[in-house]
């Protein structure tokens, strides 16, 4: 189903839900020398939950969100709830599909147990007296609260921001509880940059008079500015540079443009409305609490190091950064994907180009919902075919058998340049691999990761530091060398990471390549190299005896050759006369770093013509 | 001289010294409906006037910058001046050759005229009595200034950050004074991002109640806390987030790392005492005065758009941006550079590597110290051989003299991927054409710079988007086109911006190539295809036919071929015969987008051998 046609379909009208939940009679404990003797929970549910409970997919809210995330209170209402894009029939995460549940955070002041409820010490709202709490405490919360409702396994948890965090935090905590993790926009710790702006922002409440110390909720006057000082600082983070030069420029308020002491800039305007907004619908003690569990989720430090971190976690994990997003940089998912994949976890990882920045997942939904549905088991279409056929029928190209065979079965593969994961799907149901691909085009990656491949989306040419050494037994380099800057470097770290290297690609030294310059003084074009010299994505070609003479120089050594002939008979007889550098037209080589003494040259009998 | 031997060179001891300007009668008009009565300002100076009056080289501080720019005042000074490493003998600014005026500006606090200076009317501190004013102001404040030095004109003026808005101000409102602008990490206005910022520090200064709505001169309390928040704010986006994680990480402060409620963030006691210090030293009003005239400094809505702002514009320009400088991004110098390129002014532009964000000029010194010292007049030792000599003299080659014997005499050329600036120098010297060079690599503009030619950092797969349709005689596409990623769209851009097009490239269908390919199976390599197919930075190749051929396709007409032969006799003798793409190891080629019926192929003998 196209999620596009969706996109006006809506779960409708839904309610807010709160539930006690059971303590222990000492009270629930808190990380950081605290007790709470009560917590009340505020949800929200969309879909049916399967009689199996094994479709709950539950959703973390960011900083200042709540459990509202879909559908409407009330027909009456102006807006639905905050991911309705993303949530309900048809969309990103399907509830025809999935029992989604969304609960309002410990701290928060939607519903949940925060600073601003009773104390049931003192009959009076917390205040200053609500203790410290940390991610953990939020998580620890919410899977008390699912349990409460009878659930005691996730298909999966999501959340950006700090929702990403809570959804790291979920996998670590309880491993055996979640089946995949979905952590957007995100990191394993806010980054020094956006921790100094909490810093100033915090320091704008804690300064206002009217904070009073934290206990204000009697007093006439809260501390209003400082909250939307500290929000207005937050907003200027959410959003990019090049959308905030877009939505308002350098225009002004209409009133008195002229005199300089006057007028306002739009972008004032808007971010004295944004302040406001949240000091009508927030409480100053909860975003205190809550950013400064923010501020002190540190997964490198509770953990010793972030592969420490992920030594138990079990569930598969899709981290998804934004293009534009300057609050948790992308490069963040990208370590925390290179210390899954350090501590031999199942990872998927991608950049969303979305121009909006940290806000993207609010608003650039259309990638992202393509991306998560992708990932979540059962949804597509595609994936119910495959259930029912196993896997996708396609037509295995020569090179592609060429490679199947050559592989040892149950073996781990790395594609480099996976495109839309025939190859890595192919090797799964012959040769019973398991893979994971890389590849630097989204749509790719998403068809990937639909047919259940584990992708990363990346530059080769930039290198791949994020895989462990030695961490797969094949790496495969498909049709891709010719494509990228630095060939050389890319086929030291494909041997690097993999024990053995495949790569394939066009021969220039066929002859019909070499007639063609010769007689016709033009870059040769064929079937395989099919594109015109200015346009051409081959930027480095090279015949089967310069790649050779590569190895050679390289020290790698060539285990196995098959040269794949052309349509034309001539190709099979220079094959087969042992001219490969002439009759091939594309190469086939199995290599490794390791010194071996046989090389295999695979006969032209045995090669698969195309 | 090399600028590292010279960093410990200081100009020594230094005096601030103060001066009342004479001013009309009725008093000095701001550009805002305000007058002020007296102007005094303090200022340094360093090097020597010349005799002629002509080595001035102003220099525009930035926000909180002041007059004391290099050396020190006492020789117990713990620091030098802010721009201690750029301004002394043998540096980028070199006081043996330039004499180097600094003064603090008009709304400061650090000895000239500003709010809490004493108002004549009332004998008081001016407070919120002192008028708005703009660079304008500013500007117009250092001009008189100068002028009661006896200082009429500028060989430079220069600034970064405010400082690069007010040098960009100067050029405008007084294009006879100065002969060069050198703008650092600036542009035509405040990004709405950086507006966004300014509104919420100006709002922290105008919050606290010691502020006194600016009339706290007499009280016991400052605005302290208001203005130290202002700065905390702006030192964030003073500096890159990598520098500030580099930095600070997230290091906590010494006493109690353990208790969340007790400890500090490293960067946040490191933002404390920022604001503090300046606290210390400036004075809120003034903050407020300077920021809000940066706020509303904006040369398109004053002149309508920018091209009309540099209508009238006389000096040289040097725009420089600093990579990770995310305050003023370098776009917007690069914007500057297409509006001046746009109002047919001489322009250079670059964007140096910089860690340190927007405080990299600064900081980061050795690279913007030799650009501003190629860009400025005389002083490189190059510079006085030129001078002496005539243009340095170089082996051109055959294809360089081609190029110079097509061109005719007085022309505008563009050189595309113009190197170290030689074949610009060949033009100017054999046919006086006027230049404008675009490479990628800032070491090759440093030295065409210091030739004296105008140059773009900028790579040419990503558009010559800056430069107006038609506005050069000539595109120079000099042993580059094959190594671009899109020949074809370069192409298409060279004859957008010129009437005609020089393009030189390796022939791939030379006999040695195609005997090489043929015979030994292998990728050609020769004198003009010198590397190995995998590190080549040759990366669409084509043979002379080819390239004709795109030009037929294309609707590209070709005026001239010249056919540069090998060392080879047989390159010549297959030339002579006609056998131009067998023969000739190098094309020269000049095409237009224009109809013509003619084109002339070069003979042999009037073809250069290498």
């Amino acid at each position: 189903m196209n999620i596009d046609s969706c996109k006006n379909k809506s779960i409708g009208i839904v309610q807010l839900l709160t539930i006690d939940l059971v303590l222990p009679a000492d009270g629930f404990e808190l990380e950081k020398d605290g007790l709470l003797k009560n917590i009340t929970v505020a949800y929200e549910t969309y879909g049916e939950l399967s009689s199996k409970c094994d479709n709950v997919v539950y959703i973390c809210h960011a900083l200042t969100g709540d459990a509202h995330v879909a559908g409407r209170h009330a027909a009456s209402d102006k807006k639905p709830g905050w991911w309705d894009e993303m949530v309900g029939p048809g969309k990103g995460i399907d509830t025809d599909y999935y029992f989604v549940v969304c609960a309002n955070i410990l701290g928060g002041c939607q519903g949940t147990t925060g600073p601003s409820s009773i104390n049931p010490d003192t009959g009076k709202p917390y205040g200053s007296s609500f203790p410290d709490i940390t991610i953990g405490d939020i998580v620890n919360v919410q899977k008390l609260f699912l349990e409460t409702l009878g659930i005691k396994r996730l298909s999966a948890v999501i959340g950006g921001s700090l929702g990403g965090m809570q959804a790291l935090e979920w996998s670590i905590r309880y491993p055996e509880a979640i089946d995949r993790c979905i952590c957007i926009a995100a990191g394993a710790s806010l980054s020094t940059q956006a921790l100094a702006f909490d810093m100033v922002a915090q320091d704008a409440i804690l300064s206002d008079p009217n904070w009073a110390n934290g206990d204000y909720y009697g007093n006439e006057k809260k501390p209003a500015w400082g909250l939307a000082h500290a929000r207005k600082i937050g907003h200027i983070t959410y959003l990019s540079p090049e959308i905030m030069q877009k939505k308002f420029g350098r225009e002004k308020t209409a009133s008195n443009k002229d005199k300089a002491s006057d007028y306002l800039f739009q972008v004032e305007s808007y971010l004295d409305y944004k302040g406001k907004q949240l000091v009508e619908r927030f409480d100053a003690n909860s975003y205190l609490a809550i950013t400064k569990a923010m501020d002190s989720f540190d997964l490198e430090e509770t953990h010793g190091d972030l592969a420490n971190a992920f030594a138990s976690v079990q569930s598969k994990f899709l981290l998804i950064g934004l293009s534009s997003d300057w609050l948790f940089h992308p490069e963040q998912c990208v370590d925390l994907a290179s210390a899954l994949l350090g501590a031999g976890k199942q990872v998927s990882c991608c950049t969303l180009e979305a121009p909006y920045g940290h806000d993207a997942f609010l608003i650039d939904i259309e990638n992202l919902a393509n991306t998560i549905r992708a990932f979540l088991p059962w949804v597509s279409p595609t994936k119910h075919s495959n259930e029912e056929n196993g896997a996708k029928v396609f037509a295995a190209t020569s090179e592609h058998k060429c490679i199947c065979e050559m592989v040892i079965a149950k073996t781990r593969v790395l594609d480099l340049g996976c495109g839309n994961g025939d190859l890595l799907t192919l090797l799964k149901t012959e040769k019973q691999t398991s893979g994971f691909g890389v590849d630097i085009n989204l749509h790719n990656l998403i068809q990937a990761t639909d047919k259940g491949h584990d992708v990363f989306q990346g530059d080769l040419d930039a290198g791949l530091s994020i895989i462990p050494d030695a961490s797969y037994g094949y790496a495969l380099f498909s049709s891709t060398m010719q494509q990228v800057m630095k060939p050389n470097a890319v086929l030291h770290e494909m041997l690097r990471v993999a024990k053995q290297g495949i790569v394939t690609f066009p021969n220039f030294g066929n002859w019909r390549n070499r007639l063609m310059l010769t007689l016709t003084g033009r870059m040769p074009k064929s079937k395989a190299l099919p594109y015109e010299w200015y346009e051409t994505p081959n930027i480095h070609m090279s015949t089967l005896k310069d790649f050779v003479e590569l190895c050679r120089q390289e020290d790698f050594t060539i285990l196995e050759i098959c040269c794949i002939p052309g349509e034309s008979m001539i190709d099979k007889l220079l094959i087969s006369l042992g001219f490969c550098n002439l009759g091939a037209e594309r190469i086939v080589m199995r290599i490794s770093a390791q010194p071996s003494d046989n090389t295999t040259i695979i006969p032209p009998s045995k090669c698969h013509s195309a």
